[in-house]
């Protein structure tokens, strides 16, 4: 802690966060009114309208979102992001080729994103969109005023407004008897001594960073809110606990828990998407002993492998650096279909760009992603296969010889990629045109199905030549097998070799994708050895996170009727920090965190520009003197009286808030290598109240 | 291959498993109907009418299952487990002590159960549970009567009676969008091409066990048929794609989408339950190919995660043998709600006791199981915290102090436990003493808040003589921190004296569970340095499958309009095996399996006594011999003309058949340290046919 002394200019505590959220929330604000009052739209592409309403949405905004930056330099978007309900969001942009070689007046290839609106109108789940679908009326024909109605009546519904705001919806199984059993046994026990009403202070806390790292990406938390808003035993639970539950519980207890709802409860909570570090109170839970008990396991369900995702998916994302596209494609090695859910959104959050799992692009807003399968190309054997073989002119609209046209420029690019044309898999090359012809204007192909450099780039650059004839642009190519390292870079200077060949400069920057299971340490290890990938696939390492599969989040009492409780242990790690605390993070002049600090609930609040004690929380040895150049109270209330008291960011804003709470962190604390741990301390009071209480907790032994 | 050639027995092919499986059908049925038809039953602990139906039962069903011998050899049932709408399954069985020390009729502390009932009434959702609250009347008030028309209701529909059997619900956020964005680009191809109605036939398989080991448990597969049968996308999914996709694609590609079911779709499978091995097609999929690739992420998503975990419960099992209790305790570090969820079942299939997650009771039927948090000790600092110090004697039903006999016992505990009594945290008794007054029947205490010796066992024990002093039996304690190997033989050891000191045998086999970090490794090095713990709490590294937290299903296209695919790749073992296939199980005269083959789908049947040819799909060397006693085609149609063409299991059938299948296999390949491989050839037929395509599919190369 010796590196915190030295700052000590005055800066006063802001709110700056607090001021941004506002000023978001209003903004989100006048566009969900502007589509909730019927905002005319069409199925065309958007036109000046549109543009200008985008404008405006812009300026308000201020800054740009990262990720048009991403779309822009990368091309890699085969399909629109597209907000459900939602049809002013797109503009051409032109591709990142700054001079086009090409009299095409704007890309048809890359669409970008402008919003995140709200969709929560789309239920998470199929019975809920049943519920929903007689408001709906004929959807095969969508009309916004159709639409707004669904809207309108959630709105109608107490903090529902708040929902609106979020863009996502909760998975129904998440529910009260989503528990370990023996929090409804602890809630029985409590409520027969006649104890439960007692008012009880949680820590939802882990105990060390995930993969070796020294930072970890707090994340759940809107879930969680939900969970305690939703609160409520179904008369079907109750029959089943009536059922299984021992006949000796007095059957009051269910009367009483079929009542239950958490309106009594407090929740002060870090905000979603904030960097936090071991032994902080993510969460601070506060209310009748019996209710906070009863959400412990959901809570850490919630926040556990959200949190534990989202930090895996940071770290790829600082492995890669900020301007490569990275695309979540796990859901077919996830735990199951929610696993699989969460791992889209939740990566997301954690800074990548987008996800292959539609229904999280339903659910999430978040953009969705893919090419083509290595099925797709066995199903063609030959150019026999194909039964349509022409393509319309993007221009002239006129029927062009397609197939024809792609085996001429493979005859042309024998010589120029020193291959035999009549060598490369004419089954590949039928799947590629026949793929072409359906996305002309987003063809990215898979092309390590036979062979890459004898066949697969070969053929994708025929079709891509032959696009380009017909006045269209590829998009690229994706490889999923071999040496991405090297394979990327000599599939680049065979564009390259093209490009020149063909005077088509763009062809030189043609996307390459790379998937093949992909950890973070291949990242870090491509990004030394140099390669030539624009985007990244990555499914299996990702969302199962296997440097460390689960976070280990733990949920402890630390004051019961306002008397702190410590959790004592012959595993020092394990002891729990007494009492309900506030907690603050300390910056230095160079708007880097300094160290965090956890006060006792009743001590005044940090000055800034002032020396103060922070020490160990365990090791009495270890203090150091800081003077914090900003402080900033890290807790909000976000539940009380009944009802979500703060908006909620959309899942967008919480994704650009991580990313500039990382890059508050100092280099040392987030490399790859030996990274330096962040301090986490407690003030001289908090550490002497708390070593008092561990000392009378633990009984003076007998030797013998 | 070499040790198959030795076997020459002959004994005909059998149908075992499919009669047995009808014979189970039919038992289930009489059940169903008994319950349905309205067999009276009532609250009061079930008497001498319930209990000959289950001999009934048992008679017909000829094995006890095995979970009842647990149940009694471990004692840690702290709660019925019981089925929902089913209150004719519990009996009461005596402890296992064999000779009880106290004149109690019958042990109130030990339920068993008996038979495994539909419960599939009981939706998975909250949301469906609402669309049937108000058939239900007043729940709080369960009859029969009322649950029945519920039954009714649900098989009045085609092919539910099948899902009736099951007891499980599918998760609501299973539907055609949980998917990968390029099924439906694909599927948009081959459409706009007119190849959508060829015939397919994909093949989902593994190319390596999970765990460094040498087999996998089969799991998922009723989830795949229930997503096959509710195939429909949903009038908000077709009008989100149609928003978000291209704008090149055809609007008539939407509204074929949106008629689209998988009625034409044929499913083989191998049972759910059975042991396979890399490179087994698990899934045949055939029909068009549109319609089978649209299938493909979600079958994937359903498959690993079911089948990994399911193993990894299998082989946690194997390390401890069959007498431990296990149970699964992972909610909380799951991947999200749903993945708890998956991971409860398939544990349970996999071999596992009971879950501590209720929802998966509720939704499952399987037993649950838990005591009691750190938090519930924490919440009490002193005796003077007991608001009820007393307690009703079992018996005589008089208020005996129950406070003072746990003082009274715990100081004539000292010189025995060689403690000093006023040393034990009294705040620890005192949340004894209260869960003891909750759960006089099922006490079971968490002892290592403070000190495990020095405080929770003697705190354990005087609340167990004084539970005992009133009628009652103590279950046991559970440790979750500390050398688990050396606690629990010390505790036993406490025990022991206690036992001959009160002259109580019991209390000698108090039930010890132990928990905390528990993975196969620690299991395994338990076993070997000697232990005394009854029953396993394992959560994280079970759930998380932390030696590896993926199984690597693929689903590849092997056949398309009658003409065989392959999938060749520069890594040999991603090749595919071409073609439509059958799959055989060879047993030798002992009963084990000796090799499973594949065969191209017009081969005859393999004859068992008949010496064959198999070999090495990829390795032409590797040949052998072999001559099966007993051959098992292990393909079942599953799915065909839009119904699901066979009754499937139930959970608590397929996990008595996972058991039985493990059993078949040979020690060798399932031991812990250097497994042998479990041989999967193919016929020379096959073997031919796959190399030719092969070297047709690979260009040669031209050096230079």
């Amino acid at each position: 802690m010796a590196n915190t002394e030295t700052s000590t200019t005055i800066t006063t505590t802001t709110t700056v966060v607090a001021a941004a959220k506002a000023a978001t929330a209003a903004i989100a604000e006048t566009i969900v009114n502007k589509v909730l009052l019927g905002e005319k739209s069409s199925n065309k592409r958007p036109g000046s309208e549109t543009k200008s309403l985008l404008t405006n949405v812009n300026n308000k905004k201020k800054k740009v979102d990262d990720n048009i930056q991403k779309s822009i330099s990368t091309g890699f978007d085969h399909h629109h992001h597209h907000q459900y309900n939602n049809r002013t969001k797109l503009v051409d942009i032109c591709p990142r080729s700054p001079s086009p070689p090409l009299s095409i007046p704007s890309s048809p290839s890359i669409d970008v994103e402008i919003e995140n609106l709200p969709n929560s109108s789309q239920s998470a789940l199929r019975t809920d969109c049943q519920s929903l679908s007689s408001d709906l009326g004929d959807i095969s024909q969508p009309s916004f005023r159709e639409s707004t109605s669904i809207h309108n009546t959630l709105q109608a519904k107490t903090s529902e407004r708040v929902v609106l705001m979020t863009g996502a919806e909760q998975s129904s199984v998440v529910q009260p008897l989503l528990t370990d059993l023996y929090q409804i046994s602890m809630a029985y026990a409590y409520w027969k001594s006649n104890k439960h009403q007692e008012i009880a202070t949680f820590d939802l806390y882990f105990r060390k960073n995930p993969f070796g790292g020294e930072y970890t990406l707090f994340a759940g938390l809107e879930e969680c809110l939900k969970f305690i808003r939703d609160y409520k035993f179904h008369p079907t639970d109750i029959e089943y606990l009536r059922a299984t539950l021992s006949s000796y519980i007095e059957s009051e207890f269910f009367d009483y828990l079929s009542q239950l709802n958490m309106n009594e409860i407090k929740v002060y909570a870090v905000p979603e998407g904030t960097v936090v570090f071991p032994r902080l109170p993510l969460l601070r839970i506060e209310g009748p002993v019996l209710k906070t008990q009863l959400l412990e396991t959901t809570l850490l369900t919630l926040v556990n492998y959200a949190s534990l995702v989202a930090t895996n998916a940071a770290r790829f994302r600082s492995a890669t650096g900020a301007d490569k596209t990275l695309l979540e494609f796990g859901l077919r090695r996830a735990q199951g279909p929610d696993g699989g859910l969460s791992a889209s959104k939740y990566c997301y959050l954690g800074g990548f760009d987008g996800t292959s799992n539609v229904l999280a692009g339903k659910l999430y807003g978040i953009p969705i992603k893919g090419t083509h399968a290595h099925a797709y190309v066995n199903s063609y054997e030959c150019l026999e296969d194909l039964s349509e073989r022409e393509l319309c002119d993007r221009l002239s609209g006129e029927r062009r010889p397609f197939t024809n046209l792609c085996l001429q420029y493979l005859n042309e690019l024998g010589p120029i990629l020193k291959i035999l044309p009549e060598e490369t898999h004419k089954g590949e090359l039928a799947a590629f045109i026949s793929y072409a012809i359906a996305f002309p204007t987003n063809f990215l192909a898979l092309v390590d199905t036979y062979d890459v450099l004898k066949s697969g780039v070969p053929n994708f650059l025929a079709v891509a030549r032959a696009l380009h004839e017909c006045n269209y642009q590829a998009v690229g190519l994706r490889l999923d097998s071999g040496d991405l390292a090297y394979l990327s870079m000599k599939v680049r200077e065979k564009f390259h070799e093209v490009a020149i060949k063909f005077n088509l400069s763009y062809m030189e920057h043609f996307n390459i994708v790379a998937s093949n299971d992909i950890n973070e340490d291949t990242l870090v290890s491509l990004e030394k050895q140099g390669h030539a990938i624009d985007s990244f696939g990555i499914g299996t390492h990702l969302v199962t996170c296997q440097k460390q599969p689960a976070l280990g989040c733990v949920y402890k009492l630390v004051e019961l009727a306002n008397s702190p409780r410590i959790k004592v242990s012959q595993d020092i790690e394990k002891v729990t920090i007494p009492g309900k605390k506030n907690l603050y993070r300390f910056y230095g002049h160079d708007g880097k965190a300094l160290c965090d600090l956890l006060t006792r609930i009743d001590e005044p609040e940090p000055q800034t520009a002032t020396r103060m004690l922070s020490r160990h929380p365990f090791l009495e040895q270890k203090r150091a003197y800081v003077t914090p150049t900003t402080v900033r109270n890290l807790y909000v209330l976000y539940w009380a009286d009944g009802e979500i008291k703060v908006p909620l960011p959309t899942l967008k804003e919480i994704r650009t808030y991580a990313r500039e709470q990382i890059d508050q962190l100092r280099k040392d604390h987030i490399r790859d290598l030996n990274p330096t741990p962040y301090k986490v301390s407690v003030t001289d009071d908090l550490f002497q109240f708390m070593h008092k209480l561990w000392m009378k907790s633990v009984p003076i032994g007998e030797l013998d």
